[in-house]
């Protein structure tokens, strides 16, 4: 006898409990009909992952329960395993139960709680201590939640338990080479207690976070199974024989990293914008690279009928820019409109004129510029309802190379954690599907274009030399002499340093973006803004 | 023969550790003038509180550790007990130390880590697990940390092991009705275990959090020995017997609910604008309450000569506002600019002329002369460096009667917590004070002046109402249905939750205040924007 698993990497929606449950409904009827013996979903999937403080909501908490004991009653005879809170008492879990037969016939709870990084888990949930053995059909099998699989003590205890099978529902959000890590701590487990794992991860773009799916079938041997799709839904099939092996499949590669960046992004965006209910976006389109890139994702993630492309030249804006600007909107094919920056910037420069008689001109006079742009998106966005997408790359932003309520201005930062030189290449990769970012945007220098002859570079090092500075400051955690003492100059480290500590107040304010690697702006990435660190 | 203790409630600075340093040896130097015997410092004392993610930064421990170390060394006979973090192998710990003569002669690792409402100490820390107990010249004395109070376990481990006194460094956060909670579980612990507890906490503005001191003494009868000042740095002097017995005192009265929330906001206020080396600020004055209570808090703050009110007539704007503007500002002698927004706002109408031709006047235009407003603030601000105060209430933040970019421009946002009620009150004993703020701005009906003849009452129910169903939803956690059984309206209720749900971006994007309550915006409201959740 062969027992058939479907794995459900599937996108829920936070807090939406009703569509959740119907969307098991659904997975569960095509299981059926795929004469599978089990279904396994992700990691709290009747709620969606991360609720946040919607755990708090006694509520909420009740509802699901409510939601859960309904799937269950419903339940035929396959073993549904569904992740849910439970309330024991006075405290919170983060489970999962199995339901057959009109009944839960175990749960489990979550004994490894993340609180680093973007997880806060240990603010919601107390950590189980019990591990899970049921029999399924014939085989004994334990489930084990997300975080529980990168300690080594609950897979240990459910071999212990004599699991021969083990099922690991999880939340887990993309990072860059998070593939690599999850395939090798799976097949780690598995070689080790000699079991099959079956891994299931949500698709979902969730606020910061982006579940990229990949989820993986990995038998006793170490070897993978089964892959799943980067970013997409999928009902996987899974047959296992009566001891528990899974046949190897030989021709499996994920995707390359740029690609599941750019899915990642794509899902990111779409996601936020059609979970909030918009079905447009306006983009400012200045002729330079982030701009260019943030309109060929919207277009690919929503359709070019659903992206507006505006345009607002300033006396300082080149002529090849608008140039650039025309081509690229022209190659993606979207609406646009161009709305001069002129009058509005006349009109304060008017009113602030005794002000600011007897001063001279400065970045005062550029962030005027930025916050008409800011105003005239948020102009178009109030009136006709879309949502404007800010462009700035985690470069601009770590540094504070940018206007607060200026070029900040927006619902959704797509490259909010792109830095600029990550920007390049993804450019050049989306150009090598179709041509869309006319190469003078590739090749050109940088520039804000707010004052006369103004390129990035009189402010900021070149960006290569700057994304190296921030990914070890800001990533690593380096201090700035260990920073210096892998050669750069110290002069332009300690600026790029005090930049950093200079800009968290804006940060702070910034829109939402996807994060992409490790401490991304703002959930990974907890600073104070008062902060006398002289380090 | 007595033993005398100072109390060092004090204004730490995060980050800035050779500050800190150097407040330790100042305070040291005091204490020994006084013929101390030991100076105890509240929590992390050596790097301010909370620290966040500096706590992630492998030379940020470092640099403390020294710092520690050359306190110690320089340290002559008498005990100091300080506040740091505390790396062992790879666990990092919330810890104190006691140092003489010299030395490190102990050390307590805190057990209890706060990680809900505003605390995120499971971040950083591991939980210490063993008691301390020292010899304080002749007296056992154990010391625990803060949050180790609010549990049983800690205290009692020490009076097991003998202690008859307890020394607990506290980072405690003003909220109100603090200072009550705070003195009876202290009672309760001194009374339970018939010892002396010195309690100390830190007077500092950071960020979000407000810490108002308020360290106290009670004695193993549960008498109140010492109540230190409220908001106010304080080395106090105590006096201990040999059996660890302290005298009460009898006419010690806290100070009342608004004059501690009036406190409290005027050095969350003073340490933003002074720790981020502002020397100045400007506000948006609009002879509303909201701007009027923070002109006051202002100068109360910072002094008359440090701030600055900027006036921006519309063609909406009453003259009665104008006029009490004026009043206002002539009763707080402080120096004011008017700038109309017409001509800019004209500009504007003139740019979108032909993309809004065919539509009718709404929220957009309403939204423009807001971020006209913003942006003359923010360029005053950018020109002459004066940190713009942003004015909005928490009653108008919760449901979004706010515009981003807008009227919520600014680097600190005075009574994001304060709902619109409780603005009024403490207006009111502004006034009692001295009276400053005009008697028809109390009495006047609220309006953002966006529009003709518009009031707050046109959009939103009566502020009394509005503030207990917000109080409810947010503060108590309680459901649509908890709320209308309580006698609310209905359909009321159900559009002020949806309004909540439906601002939640902008929260996202707005200007740090001080939190004054549970569930304060953002630190204690984790919630998601991407949000389906119906109740």
């Amino acid at each position: 006898m062969t027992l058939r698993i479907v794995q459900a990497q599937l996108n829920f929606r936070v807090g939406d409990i009703a569509y959740n449950l119907q969307k098991h409904r659904d997975a569960i009827k095509k299981a059926l009909e795929l004469k599978a013996d089990a279904i396994l979903f992700s990691e709290l999937s009747l709620t969606g992952y991360p609720p946040e403080d919607l755990l708090l909501r006694p509520e909420f908490i009740k509802e699901t329960q409510h939601s859960l004991e309904e799937l269950a009653k419903e339940t035929p005879d396959i073993y549904c395993i569904v992740g849910h809170p439970l309330l024991i008492e006075s405290w919170l879990y983060n489970a999962c139960s199995v339901l057959l037969n009109g009944k839960i016939i175990t749960q489990y709870q979550k004994q490894c709680l993340p609180n680093y990084g973007v997880f806060d888990e240990a603010r919601y949930f107390s950590p189980g201590k019990s591990t899970c053995l049921f029999s399924l059909r014939d085989i004994p099998t334990s489930i084990i939640i997300c975080e529980d699989l990168w300690k080594l003590e609950p897979s240990e205890k459910a071999k212990h338990k004599g699991a021969k099978l083990l099922l690991v529902p999880n939340a887990s959000p993309f990072e860059i080479n998070k593939h690599e890590k999850r395939f090798e701590i799976i097949t780690k487990r598995a070689k080790k207690h000699k079991f099959s794992i079956i891994y299931v991860n949500q698709i979902t773009g969730q606020d910061e976070l982006v579940f990229d799916g990949g989820s993986m079938v990995v038998n006793a041997k170490g070897e993978l199974c089964h892959l799943a799709k980067h970013c997409e839904e999928e009902l996987s099939v899974i047959d296992i024989d009566v001891n528990g092996n899974i046949s190897a499949q030989k021709t499996i590669t994920p995707p390359q990293t740029l690609t599941r960046i750019y899915n990642v992004l794509t899902l990111g965006l779409r996601d936020y914008v059609q979970k909030n209910h918009f079905k447009s976006v306006i983009i400012g389109v200045s002729g330079g690279i982030d701009s260019a890139l943030t309109l060929a994702l919207a277009v690919d993630a929503l359709g070019k009928e659903n992206v507006y492309a505006l345009v607002m030249p300033s006396r300082y804006t080149a002529s090849i820019s608008l140039e650039d600007a025309e081509i690229l909107i022209k190659n993606l094919d979207v609406k646009s409109e161009t709305l001069s920056i002129e009058p509005t910037y006349q009109a304060m420069l008017e009113t602030l004129k005794t002000s600011f008689a007897h001063t001279k001109s400065d970045v005062t006079e550029e962030n005027i510029q930025a916050r008409i742009r800011g105003m005239l998106l948020m102009s178009l966005s109030n009136k006709f309802g879309s949502l404007v997408l800010t462009t700035g790359n985690r470069s601009e932003i770590a540094v504070g190379y940018c206007t607060l309520y200026g070029d900040m201005v927006g619902g959704y930062a797509v490259l909010k954690n792109i830095p600029k030189t990550l920007v390049y290449a993804l450019s050049h990769y989306r150009n090598q599907i179709s041509s869309v970012i006319p190469e003078r945007i590739l090749t050109r220098a940088p520039t804000a274009e707010l004052a006369p002859n103004q390129t990035d570079q009189d402010v900021l090092p070149p960006y290569d030399i700057l994304d190296a500075i921030l990914e070890a400051y800001i990533n690593q955690s380096k201090s700035s002499q260990e920073i210096i003492d892998k050669g750069f100059d110290a002069a332009t480290v300690n600026r790029v340093i005090k930049m950093i500590k200079g800009s968290e107040y804006k940060r702070k304010q910034s829109a939402i973006g996807p994060h992409v690697d490790n401490k991304s702006f703002i959930k990974d990435w907890r600073y104070p803004v008062t902060n006398g660190y002289k380090g």
